[in-house]
């Protein structure tokens, strides 16, 4: 049961588009792919870096995880990491047998036509980790 | 002047040889170098993932910048991403032309050899970024 790559990096931003203009301005990174998600509250934004991402969070309401994560937080910052997995369903499986707390107990529709699943970070050296199977 | 990659996501840990075995135990990751960095206050350890790293940080000293961003963030967690650039001394004089502000005005040396700079998370949208030139 493999990480195989850091899929991406989870950005909590205030704005969205102050968020890609800094970027491009300062990196001439450029947006891969945008998407509102409203299960999880946010609106976001891909930026690639080499074959991993830099994901823009901004959130659609003042309730939505990522905005009482920046409440938390004292103003926006890393959200969460994602990593790249083969199998979302066997990697949950495995980690259950290793008594890991879950936040998603099954794996669930991310962006992008991924499947996704995310650990509690009290389970996970108090980072918020996400599990990513990507299609392609 | 561009981000080549996520060269590696950042972990503060309480106990270094815990988040090894936790790494382990879990996803059979493996250490692939391991430093104590005086400068930076920290005795480091590095998993590979994929073409990049978890770079797993126990603080030296009750007083180093990363035993006080636990204390911050009421514990474990991401501290900062490295980016991997082709050449940090560019990279920055890029950077002070756009107004960021710098933790690091000149490039130093960084764990296994590479070149590093840290730039101030109030210029990078909340987040700790380190510029990483790896030479190999």
């Amino acid at each position: 049961m493999r990480l195989d790559r850091i899929d991406h990096v989870g950005y909590a931003v205030d704005d969205l588009e102050e968020a890609i203009a800094y970027h491009r301005d300062l990196y001439d990174l450029t947006v891969l792919h945008r998407e509102r998600m409203e299960a999880d509250g946010v609106s976001e934004a891909l930026l690639a870096v080499g074959g991993s991402y830099i994901q823009l969070l901004e959130p659609l309401t003042a309730d939505s995880p990522v905005a009482r994560f920046m409440e938390h937080n004292g103003g926006p910052g890393i959200h969460h990491v994602g990593y790249g997995v083969a199998d979302v369903a066997e990697t949950l499986a495995h980690l259950r047998t290793k008594g890991v707390r879950l936040v998603d107990d099954h794996p669930r529709r991310g962006s992008r036509g991924c499947t996704i699943a995310f650990l509690h970070p009290s389970s996970a050296m108090g980072v918020l980790v996400e599990l990513v199977e990507d299609p392609r």
